[in-house]
């Protein structure tokens, strides 16, 4: 494995650094799918690419592509990216980190003349967080070639169409099918990203090889009591709705635990949510991932059996709609074999774990097998002006990527 | 015991429905301290005063006062009466009931030409419910001599002042202490409310005989833990404020059945609320009650001890900051024992119970005995358009409240 100098970690910092600066918010980085924000990022990334040696372009579904050709014009493709958006008010290191450490990899071969068995593609996709279109993943979507049919009719917060802010961005919506790589699909994708967790961390690890990316079941619960005065209805003759709720969360901690899922309840609203009145209704978010579709569907399954006898015991009602509900999304095989090799020469302790988070991944896999590598962030922290990684890490994450790059071109 | 005839309750009852006409919201029964409609619905009562031969005027803190001699002019004075003042969007008993009740036992004196050894006046309280100046009870406070002192000082939701609320009403600030009965103590404070609550409906009884006005303490709780990513944090490295606060909500349950306290948890927040973020931090209120100080206090201390264990099981911090605490108020042995006898003769079980809301017998308590009858109410239901008691229950409380106010002049 090639050792990256100082020279280039910094290069790709300061990049990092150039797409921070590029914001629809001043003093904050928001850039947002479609955005003007997002419009000069890419055409810093496509100024790079190009600086670097590669043909690049923006493709019909707003993603910036460059090509590095490999050893023969009918080579595969080993892709790398990440996404070029952000949630409002977040970092500086979820997307563009993968981004630019691909460009990185790529310049280091571009400068010392080498070519892989592999073209390489680096890829910025356009719209990875889906905070302007409800929860949309475009990008790698519409390189999939699996963008919803409703997509161009779906608004942002301004009442903006994402057909609309598509045009603004000096594209076509018409023609984001075209953006599809079904029929010229990579050979790879690979893609560096920060953890947005605690597990690197806390051991002790500069990066960690992801297994797969977690399916997650997403529901609303709606507890329906009595409400009633908060001095005059005697304990047992209550049904609180906010005491069934806490019961509730705690049974979801628990199962969780004992089917080794992650589960949440992040948000919860009661109402009438007054000091002296017994909560007549309360409702919560119930958020449950897993790789392993089959632990995630029997915790659900036990979750709502508990509320069942929660609801029954209380004599309320406690009503579980399922809202979404993805499968888990395996990395490939050979892939994180490779990665797992590579790590392995990078430290004493390879870590392997899971991706509790979504990411263009998901949809890539539908065209390529997938593989991501996770670059250690400080307190776990994401999608937050306070995302933080050391430059170090950034330096062994680009000679990780480099190694996966060259041994998975080489077959 | 006296029986009332049909038409006394039918009298009462239209009454009842000429104050609930006195609204500031059209279409609903919404009349606070010192409005417009409150004005309204003293005139109404003054007038009906005078009508049946009381004298009768607004006292210094809008207070509607009405006197009906006894036989001696020397003769102590027993006091009947509840407030006239509604939250927004209330019912058509909670405070009416009471003056209204009242000005049947004395209609039915005058009527018979009868005085009693004792006088007998009602009054009609102007701010029982604190809707319109935080939580104030001025009307009672002002009788008892315990105004405090920032009172005209208070805001109400538009900005207008106590002070000028006053003046708008047609009295002088400076005045309100002149209202305090501390001189001229009435020897008996006796109201007639509904319940509130659903205990007298659940035993089938029209009546009950109040022991006391619980004490109550309330909390702001507030826990602070460590917001993360829904999907990333596993499950064993999360401070997750709500799956505390969820424990911490079931302790005060636990803790409140055992103590035999009543303990409500009506209002919670959460941050960032958020479907997909661990909560950071959660406020929730704390609300505790009891006839018990002693039971009270305890609970808290347990509670305060569940709290803190919760919070170093779960490496996070819950704080508890008390924000008021008010001691039990007892009826008076005498009064309760004549309410005993009276309900006896009236139904096969007397129902003895503490009221879980406060009244303004907790002031009139610093100046004379009080005694409180709750009249079953549909439902347990109050503050509510739906508030609703039975026109047979309204002749039976009628009664009761004749009859103990005669036994209670006695002597």
């Amino acid at each position: 494995m090639s050792v990256s100098d100082r020279s280039e970690a910094q290069r790709a910092w300061r990049r990092l650094e150039a797409l921070a600066a590029c914001t629809d918010e001043p003093g904050r980085i928001t850039r947002l799918a479609f955005s003007p924000a997002l419009k000069r990022a890419n055409a810093l990334v496509l100024g790079w690419m190009r600086e670097i040696g590669m043909t690049a372009s923006i493709d019909p579904a707003g993603n910036v592509v460059g090509r590095y050709e490999g050893l023969s014009v009918d080579a595969p493709t080993i892709m790398l990216g990440s996404h070029l958006d952000t949630v409002r008010d977040g970092g500086r290191y979820d997307g563009p980190l993968g981004v630019i450490a691909g460009l990185a990899v790529v310049e280091r071969l571009a400068s010392a003349s080498r070519r892989l068995p592999a073209a390489i593609e680096i890829v910025g996709f356009a719209d990875e967080e889906g905070t302007r279109f409800g929860g949309s993943v475009l990008g790698s979507m519409a390189m999939a070639g699996i963008v919803p049919p409703d997509w161009p009719a779906r608004v942002d917060i301004d009442g903006v169409s994402a057909g609309k802010a598509v045009i603004a961005f000096g594209l076509d919506p018409a023609r984001i099918s075209e953006a599809s790589r079904r029929q010229k699909a990579p050979l790879a994708y690979v893609e560096l990203h920060i953890e947005q967790g605690p597990i690197l961390e806390g051991r002790d690890a500069a990066l960690g090889c992801v297994t797969g990316i977690a399916g997650a079941l997403r529901a609303k619960v709606t507890v329906s009591g009595k409400a009633g005065h908060a001095g005059t209805v005697p304990m047992d003759m209550r049904a609180d709705s906010l005491v069934a709720a806490s019961e509730c969360i705690l049974a979801v901690e628990r199962v969780a635990k004992q089917f080794q899922c992650i589960a949440t309840v992040g948000q919860i609203r009661c109402h009438p949510n007054a000091t002296n009145v017994i909560a007549g209704s309360v409702t919560f978010s119930l958020d449950i991932r897993s790789l392993e579709d089959g632990s995630k569907s029997a915790a659900v399954a036990d979750i709502v059996r508990a509320f069942a006898a929660i609801a029954e015991n209380r004599r309320l009602r406690v009503e579980t709609e399922v809202t979404s509900n993805t499968d888990a999304t395996l990395c490939d095989a050979r892939l994180t074999g490779i990665i797992r090799d590579v790590l392995a020469e990078i430290g004493p302790t390879v870590v392997e774990l899971p991706s509790g988070a979504g990411h263009d991944g998901l949809n890539m896999a539908h065209i390529a097998p997938i593989a991501m590598i996770f670059v250690r962030c400080k307190d776990g922290l994401s999608h937050h002006p306070d995302e933080s990684i050391t430059i170090d890490d950034l330096a062994i994450g680009i000679d990780a990527l480099s190694a996966t790059c060259t041994m998975a071109a080489a077959g």
